[in-house]
């Protein structure tokens, strides 16, 4: 699938559907260093996912960054007493409805800006200007930090803070709907049971399963059906008729 | 000094004399909430430091985010077996010649993209446009993340990549010169004997001392040179004549 002299990247990985399809996709002509940060998610198993997807796509290494940051208040992903909850589906098929300014309360303040500086970091040491993420504008086009507009003002900003000056941030799923992401990743030979989306992760003696209703199940159930391909997810068993 | 009318703000605060002053700058006008990251750097008293610094300047909230990061091998600022070693002055006055390129080994991949990412995020939260960085580009040049293009570049990226969209990052010290830095300090009753800078501190009874010779240690006593102010600062005794 790879040789010795491909060139080096750095591949942001979460353990979804989408950064585990850029993985894929970046493994094609990458020997690939995938970084995770554990910022305290509410969904712990995504980062199992990460550590599953990695070592069957068969990265070079796997590094997960610990960031201790308080992010009180300001996010549904992180639990704290304050924090809005994550919204649920009402009918388990279409995805909550946007707040009134269309930003999504599981957007995490300038998360996509934390992750990318710490991978151009990475990338830098390893000396490649090669760094991927998994964003895409279809699907999620509520969070400010997936848009190409900005995807091209951080590369900007990031080839001017670092010293080789040359990033290059590959977004090779940013005009994708999550069918063809499914799709593509499929080709590619991904095993999307290994993956994670669930923000409401429910406890079961065999491990923990998705609750099938919060956005992000709602999304890769859409993704799935769209795809035409069988959804390999543990869903929690629901009292809804 | 302050009243509860002033507009919030995010510091960054190393501990260090530029985000020292930095913050006194701040406090003129702001109600300071401080951010020092602890990302595994050689210099721990800087922590102490910061710590002092933004009790001193009454600021509301101060929080140390931990990062941890793998630094392997591309930076003198963190220690590990395989990093270049900081930098000494061969005479205890004019700092260590730069590499080739320009850039100094102390260097730190990315680092201020990573702070002021952090800054934004808690900026964000805070519900404030303003986050302070103590960059300046006259005694540190080398560093490609402290010149007036970069803080422009990361400014327009964070406005995209944020929900807000109206981040104002100051940096307050970009053209003054470390001697400018400590008089308009001292001016604002700034005690510099709370800031530590040395890269290479010794250890020793009454507490750390710094060691006079790396090149943090000379861009200080240079800065306290110019300004024609008493350097505070409790240096290591050291062999040389």
């Amino acid at each position: 699938m790879s040789s010795a002299s491909q060139p080096a990247a750095v591949v942001l990985l979460s353990g979804g559907i989408d950064s585990s399809t850029c993985l894929a996709v970046a493994r094609q002509q990458h020997e690939c260093h995938a970084l995770t940060v554990e910022y305290g998610q509410r969904n712990a198993p995504e980062l199992d996912a990460a550590g599953r997807v990695a070592r069957s796509l068969g990265v070079v290494e796997h590094r997960i960054v610990e960031l201790r940051f308080d992010w009180r208040g300001s996010t549904a992903l992180v639990p704290d007493l304050g924090a809005p909850q994550v919204p649920r589906s009402a009918d388990a098929v279409a995805p909550s409805a946007p707040p009134p300014d269309g930003v999504p309360v599981t957007y995490v303040p300038a998360r996509n800006s934390i992750f990318l500086a710490l991978g151009a970091a990475w990338a830098e040491a390893l000396g490649t200007p090669h760094l991927f993420i998994g964003v895409n504008r279809v699907d999620y086009s509520g969070y400010p930090d997936c848009r190409p507009a900005y995807v091209e003002a951080i590369q900007a900003a990031l080839r001017l803070g670092t010293r080789r000056g040359d990033l290059q941030i590959h977004a090779p799923l940013m005009e994708l709907t999550k069918g063809q992401i499914v799709r593509r990743g499929t080709e590619l030979g991904l095993d999307y049971g290994l993956t994670w989306s669930c923000y409401d992760p429910q406890d079961a003696p065999a491990g923990p399963r998705a609750c099938g209703l919060c956005d992000s199940c709602i999304h890769r159930k859409k993704g799935f059906a769209e795809a035409g391909v069988p959804d390999p997810t543990p869903y929690a068993p629901t009292d809804r008729g």
